[in-house]
């Protein structure tokens, strides 16, 4: 993170025609952005959002609202732009790509062995590494995977602890019986897998493509100084493997919304974030972090276009 | 209130390609934006902001942070695309108009008399009421006026009670000796005016022109079917002078963005509104309510261009 841009850009925000501090968290987003890129005040122009897709072996011990077939027909709604993303991406001015990620081939059932083999979780990351396109100025990485929130919610409870039924949800709207089954096998699947290394081999053994992915496309943005927003559990939970493998990996990333699912406002916690946004949404897709790419434009908007007291002939206080 | 196309509205976003509630607000504002506008679905294509601006009598006893000039030198940065109300107004693909209103001829000091005679009152209404374009579906209203924190907050006690110091906040930036001369001010304005009539002579007796503008286009709005989203502070107690004169009066409304001024959350609570946004912002110029311009955006483009299961040919829970 470039400091001096970031002194650069707070000196320039006290010179703005507004009372200092009035523009709230945009002044510190437009500051913490301005640290990742460097250089010269400018606009967000490029942003780009991912959505990753998966299919889960755990989907067949019946964890999920919807069947898993549902994931490749939700990657054909996104290529034909029939989807939540697809207009939240125009309505940002953001491009839109869709990785899907082998969904003929669903990740092991973690209840009985580890949802990749090295040379899988390898390719998976890979793949979301080439993704982030190096001409992007933000990213949000999003997902599309029947039963990627009973995945997400083992990997809370390896990495962070206190039991199943605390970081275990709804998802897309399973009922009580529903979610007490998805509990017991968050809870097999943990019992399997924790305490076998470190979060990345956590997410391997837990995860699956797409969170794999996710954590790629996160890592390759820090190499790439672009700034990211995070999206719901599932995307905080891809996060929170590479957050406890390296401290500070999470430094290039802002939350977006919290999520409706239970325990993303804990898991945010834990990744010490505060949303932008809480608007009651429970979809995935990047669609919460797609929402705060206005408010993101906005500030830098904001930052780089507005007139300072002397240019403008305003008094100041 | 267009009952059917409510229903149709709630119809149709239950067939849309999302697990039912996943969108969360986004819904509910969807539904609600369709009810005021009827007719088919319909992306939001033509939202405009009008900044309000005002002088104030009132503001001669040293009530704001920056001088009484400040006022046209901020209508002129306006008109010059150097205030924040620009950026915001630009990233959100909304029109922006200014609409200074004599400002030569500031309102009388409330403290003394009322701060505008009835021909005064009625010239500012029917500014706000002239001040809208027909051809919006979304309508924003903002203010400028050095000291309208001040005549704002006085609305607020007169109508709301709890007394002075309950309502009065730090507005630009005022210290704990300009907050004190300020409740000071405001609790003499309410002693002299408070019970003379009902909302909109309230407004009158201690607001100013650029509040009774924003009334006068919020009324407008109403008749239009445009539906609105209110600002902060300053705007909700114009907004208020309206709910306290016709019940319902609001229905049109939805709260954008909770201002850092302490009294907005609690004036707020009196309109039963939700705010969208949570930012910090404490700036007026409609910039809360700009933000979350987008929201309602991606709110009705999710609606209008969304695949339904049977069109995508997803497999429904």
């Amino acid at each position: 993170c470039d400091d001096a841009a970031m002194a650069e850009a707070r000196a320039h925000d006290a010179m703005l025609t507004k009372p200092p501090g009035a523009l709230g968290r945009l002044e510190d987003l437009a500051v913490w952005y301005r640290g990742w890129r460097g250089g010269a005040r400018a606009e967000i122009a490029a942003p780009q959002i991912i959505v990753f897709a998966g299919n889960h072996g755990v989907a067949a011990r019946g964890v999920s609202a919807f069947p898993a077939e549902v994931t490749a027909q939700m990657v054909s709604n996104f290529e034909q732009g029939g989807a939540a993303i697809n207009q939240i991406a125009r309505v940002n001015g953001a491009s839109l790509d869709v990785v899907p990620l082998s969904l003929d081939r669903p990740t092991q059932d973690f209840t009985v062995a580890p949802a990749m083999a090295e040379d899988e979780f390898t390719e998976a990351l890979r793949a979301g590494w080439e993704a982030v396109n190096p001409e992007a100025d933000l990213l949000v990485v999003g997902e599309m995977g029947i039963a990627n929130t009973t995945s997400a919610a083992a990997l809370a409870t390896a990495l962070l602890g206190g039991g199943a039924e605390f970081w275990t949800g709804r998802g897309t709207g399973v009922d009580d019986a529903g979610l007490s089954l998805k509990t017991e096998v968050v809870a097999e699947g943990v019992a399997l897998h924790a305490d076998k290394g470190d979060g990345l081999e956590a997410l391997r053994r837990l995860g699956g493509r797409e969170l794999a992915a996710m954590a790629g496309a996160l890592a390759r943005a820090r190499a790439l100084r672009i700034p990211v927003i995070l999206d719901g559990f599932i995307c905080c939970a891809a996060a929170l493997s590479l957050a406890r493998t390296a401290p500070g990996a999470l430094d290039h990333c802002v939350a977006g919304h919290l999520s409706a699912e239970s325990g993303h406002r804990r898991l945010l916690g834990a990744l010490d974030k505060e949303p932008l946004l809480e608007l009651n949404l429970r979809l995935g897709e990047g669609s919460g972090a797609g929402l705060a790419i206005g408010i993101l434009k906005a500030a830098l908007a904001c930052h780089a276009g507005m007139a300072t007291f002397a240019e403008a002939g305003v008094s100041d206080a």
